[in-house]
């Protein structure tokens, strides 16, 4: 029931047409999801300028430009992840002026006149392995998406700490941290040990044998003895970044 | 936002003391949960005469009786789950009226007045070892709370079959199964192939070992290849009995 | 041993042809497995009209048609699920009176003079994600071919509750509901909290990282608080089909 | 190496009484360390205020008592966690003025002169079961030593869901969630659907079966939809409270 | 329905007392079960002479008589496994003729006049470490109650390989082994190694950490390459035992 | 160390060439494994006739063929298993009397004139689906390469206790069973059940979801309440045969 | 068979007593064990003055006392771990010269006149938290009792790198290190990074939740990517200990 | 900052052209990981001669040479794993001096003039099946291009005890081994149980079924009951070889 049809039933009322009673009766009816529809879509406002993201695992080419298409239409920043280059060609002609990164398998489309969002400061997306720039890359590309200024710090390792700590003041200063790790787990740990601010940390699926797939890297990064580290799902480098950006809005 | 304020606020509209755009303003912020809330009610109602079920495992015994007092004061049937005798006694002073049964470790107090649900026969609540018992029981004194007639089928095991097949007529006929099982945890899927109805398996925690705690048995009976067989959580013979309820409704 | 053989060996001893210990010898070796096979057939009527189902994975297009064929000479109802069209080509030249679903990767023939079950209403089959979409599929083609009517709820999630909400009534009035998730793994718990029929939980396989294949929705759904739901094993639309089945069954 | 060893070696430079060379080897043992260690101090002033916690699990009433009396001695705030009530005798006769808090089993004594920290607004921290509250009152004390304001949302589930439903706004407004939940595992994926701030779930080893002591809750939140949600430890409130902190200081 | 039934029903028949088409309706509903009881049982008696077993776990000292006197009045030999000297009273006054034994907290009681089974050989039951004696005197006794000669291998190990190659004739001459380790979870595939009959491996839960209670020796001897190997469930002396048995009867 | 050199060497102290002195000398140096060697290929004669396996799975075709060649040079029989028809080629070319089964994905070739062992009767091998069989016919071939005469029970499964029950005579007389299952992962249990000799549970990976590649059948045949069952390896046809073939010799 | 019995056979043979072939007839019945004890005795000489060591969990204290004797009575230093002070008293009343250590729950009784082992310089062990301390005590002590220096480096974690550098030089001076740790399961791989010598990494069961009793440290040591890294099983100092002995010895 | 610029700065103090305050302010903004940097680099030449490792999984054939000639142009010893001949080409092209092993997937190149290190001995490398050898020679030619002899002991299992036993002396000799193993998981145990020295163990993913991926032998080695035994990552050959170089060197 659209806030329409509620004045008009109210102004019914108003008017005698219909009895206090005969609209309690109608309003009882009303299923109340369709003012949550409105409520919630009203949140989606606030949200404004926030790419929509579509996963392209286990579609088809076609399908991911169908619905990539229907996004950009409405003018939404548009975001496209695990997009492997054989499945890229119906996006590229429909959307031509989108970008593909071949790194992060991301495609992405800036709305148009999107407004900047008013940001704290930056984030910094800090990486060990040249093997977790794929997943650090998607966090990194999803924030500047959405307006925020991004920091890349790559190739520091925790068995080479020296690279990290050389780095310490970059960190020390971002609002955000996302820590995107495989084999060296433990990286979220150092860093955050190293700032006051929260660190994003994004386990990858990186590793063999005891990596289990990225869950010996998710394990070690929830039991990190530093309070100031929060996890997401292994390889989701397009979650790190959302949640890095709602941190970082002013 | 209860009723009863709508319907003031929209008599107030019939009598012209507030304009329907004032009213809009007013519903605008109605939270719409309490509409919801309303509507979830509507259902509670529905399910009228079932159980309320307390979960006394982490609770003190004064804790409990409490809870129990407050469901009991409204008229519902009452069922407490998982409650050792050491902490029966402030609940058994409180409502002496109720009924503590100590294989199933279960407390029920029967609505005074819940009238019975129409039903469209009983319910089958098999098991095979005595250790499963206790599991099985408390799936046949919820159905039994609820109003729901229940035939109870013991000590019937897949190593011995054909204890299981003396049985199958009752089973046969039955609207709904449960089947409770540790370490035959292949009893429902015998079942299963036997009967035309749906059979809710409960693997239970008993065994040792390889059973992890109830979780080989959880695998087995959700890899059986008996298509009637849907699984509740390891030793839920309350959620066993519940929807084994929501089936044999009329 | 048929009834028949039974009969005539009864009839021989009522003629003196057969003396009691001589009917009796007989009947000790009488493997009870046929009377049993008897038994489990007639169940098998009561069944009538429900589909056959052939698991495709792992068979080869050759074999999946000569199974299927054998069960279509019978004048059952045939589902062939997990079908590939890479090993549709057979199939279809030998009953090209079915019909193959992409979607859903099903094959299926209705039998030709099925009666129809009588039904309580119908089944709804709800799904969160797109990727969702071929189990739920699966369990909707298994319920109509096996003549449940069956009301379809797409793309509502929990993340959008909104959407899930505005589908409260038709959720609210199905006698059964197939809640099928797996990113989105606490649908089934969202949509049981709105309804007081059974609801029957399939986790699928969709997801990365820490979904293990299925198996965190799965555990979210087995430790679901709310008591009317019941799981089946991961992506396996045709169990719930199946099982929601012989709940709608009047 | 304190800075005012490092400036008294530099003032011998410039006056002659060592050489170029002599200081040169003076430094070259100088632990970098040091430095570092002076560095991160900093940091630590920058979180001046916030809590120092103890982690009282496996440690004597002895032990504890000896930890957090040296941590007062500084003038930190202090919190001790998982504190059974029958370990805190010591503990509370030489901290007379700290307050134990039996729900959460957490003892707390505030810095004598701590300034508030500046701070964006509130944290809501929300949960769903009542054997949740110790967990979620974790966290909520956890801010509130550290001076951020704090929303307790109670007793919202997802099986019930209007209940979180009319908390909608008051999650709305917070600039961030802390969201509690053990067997309503999806609590924190619901909540993040109708909000648009970071949301920091933490799962709870309430539960038994499938639970697998908090696994089953973990895993679901960790593989969430909705992309605002990261996840710690499971039981860990104090690192949740942590976490929320450093986003709520302005 | 006893045989004695059925022939007192053919007689009728036979005498005209009942027709056959009568005859046939009181089988009609005969449950073929109890055929099938009746065969099973014949492999009973087959099984004459084996030890019943109960497992005390879980039972209380009065349960665990109880069900104990049963089997005994039947005049079969018993076993009770797993008992606590703590729930042994009632159960050696009610039987006093039976023999307790500490360490693999075994009682038994002999058949009064059960023959010998003719055996193959003895059956070596060998383990590594002294905690591993437990459940390796669990199956010496199971088989010795059943009749069939042990001999008993003690503190062989794998780290130090010459205590087991000194009792490698021993090992060569059984006609079964059953081999139990915990933390030398390979001492069933070297046994293996030096000879040709059957070896029963048993996982004990001896150990830690990554012993995983007993998963860890099990995984070890499932993927044992010598294939004279099989497992029986962890820490399950009795189920070897009478594994061993069933290839000992001559 | 051979034997002939032991006696050559004690001839040389019999006829004074050495002194004992000298002669405990080249004994000291003699390595016990030689000695060893020598006792374990005597256990390698008592076992002659057993076919020697080769795991062609990981290896090339020209592997495979090199290595089967040196057995059947030794005149042993042969066992190729996990064999595709891709790598198949040189070994057919090099053994062209050899034999390829395509279900099992075997090749095997009978030694020349192996002589018989004497047997105790046939072992039955029992599967469930057609999607075992591949597992099940290993075990059955490896049996009679070996000599051992086989019964072969196909498609008796527990979801149709009828048809296994039908052939409950066969498997009662066979001196060892090998039960072969996946998703009715328990069948070994129910045929445990039926007879009093040893049952050889083979799990299979067979199935989706929550068979976790054969794990969920391993469970369940471990937790066994039926006392005559051991379990091998996940797909381990082989090793099912050679276990039975151990107890099958008379 | 002794050497001395070799000795006296070769004598007879040698003085005619006994033929060439009768003294093969004996020595073909000589277990080869026997030798082979003899040279593993050898390298038991070699290892002379290591702790024989005791798992004292699962015992008895009288046990525990009658064990400990046993090799006392050998002059072989004593080390029993795990041993709770509850079971201490036979242990002291008996070997009144040992040492009890309350942190490591060990006690010790060193070699009356061991030789110092020569050794390549000390070992380094080093731990994050206090609750590891234990652990790493045992390690510490099981060298000590070696005759092993050692150097004990405490209180240094991840998440405050500063304090670990500043240890820096003491660490890269040790010929092996033992790095023990639970919630700072990176430790050691931060350590390995700092240094050339091998790292000897032991989880600790230190933790909850996601902490899997100790998994997720010895997962992400496992998979660190420093390659001087090998590990332990969890809580095992003693082990990590005598590893570390094995490289430190000259 | 490098030695040569804090000695500059110290000089420009001595001779009064900057005061003791000013180079305070220089030093103060000295990023300390630049010493750590130099102290790293420092312990880097003491590993000198050491081979840099590509671990080649996952990279391009062309990102791979990139990576190699790096290393190649800084002199230092060049070590390729995981490398399939498909990849190899350009690499080849650019190193034609290096040599490429199929049997361990690796390229590798010496060091123009890197100095053999001083070695204590030889490290022995075992394996017990074909299938083990890959990883077993991935760690012996990292062992030798490091500069260290290698004894290679093949085809040794704990199946066949004696082939292993036969080589007891070479093993007894190394100053460290490096023993492989997947299905044979508990061949490091047997060969701890001989030799004083230090094994590293290296669990290989070779095997099906319960093996999963490696991980029952990883278990199996880790709770070996010989002390002498640390493990590393499964099929980890080229860190079992790193780790060994650490304890063979002098």
């Amino acid at each position: 029931m659209s806030p329409e049809r509620i004045r008009a039933l109210l102004e019914k009322v108003g008017s005698g047409e219909l009895s206090a009673e005969e609209a309690m009766e109608a309003l009882r009816d009303l299923p109340f999801a369709d003012l949550g529809y409105a409520s919630v879509d009203h949140h989606r406002n606030l949200r404004q300028g926030f790419p929509e993201a579509v996963y392209a695992e286990g579609k088809t080419a076609e399908q991911i430009a169908g619905i990539a298409c229907e996004i950009a239409a409405k003018g939404s920043p548009l975001l496209v992840t695990r997009l492997d280059v054989s499945r890229l060609k119906p996006l590229r002609s429909l959307l031509p002026e989108g970008k593909y990164d071949a790194l992060s398998r991301t495609f992405r489309l800036e709305a148009k006149e999107s407004p900047r969002p008013r940001t704290r400061g930056y984030v910094a997306v800090v990486c060990a392995g040249t093997s977790d720039l794929p997943v650090a890359e998607e966090a990194a590309i999803t924030l500047e998406l959405a307006g925020h200024p991004v920091e890349r710090i790559r190739d520091v390792g925790v068995a080479g700490i020296h690279r990290l700590l050389a780095r310490r003041e970059v960190l020390a200063r971002a609002s955000a941290i996302v820590a995107v790790a495989g084999m060296e787990g433990t990286l979220p740990t150092v860093v955050a040990g190293l700032v006051a601010s929260p660190v994003i940390a994004v386990p990858t699926s990186v590793g063999y044998g005891a990596s289990l797939g990225g869950l010996a890297a998710l394990l070690s990064m929830l039991t990190s003895c530093a309070p100031n580290v929060a996890v997401v799902n292994i390889d989701d480098g397009y979650g790190a970044g959302v949640f890095a950006a709602t941190i970082n809005r002013a």
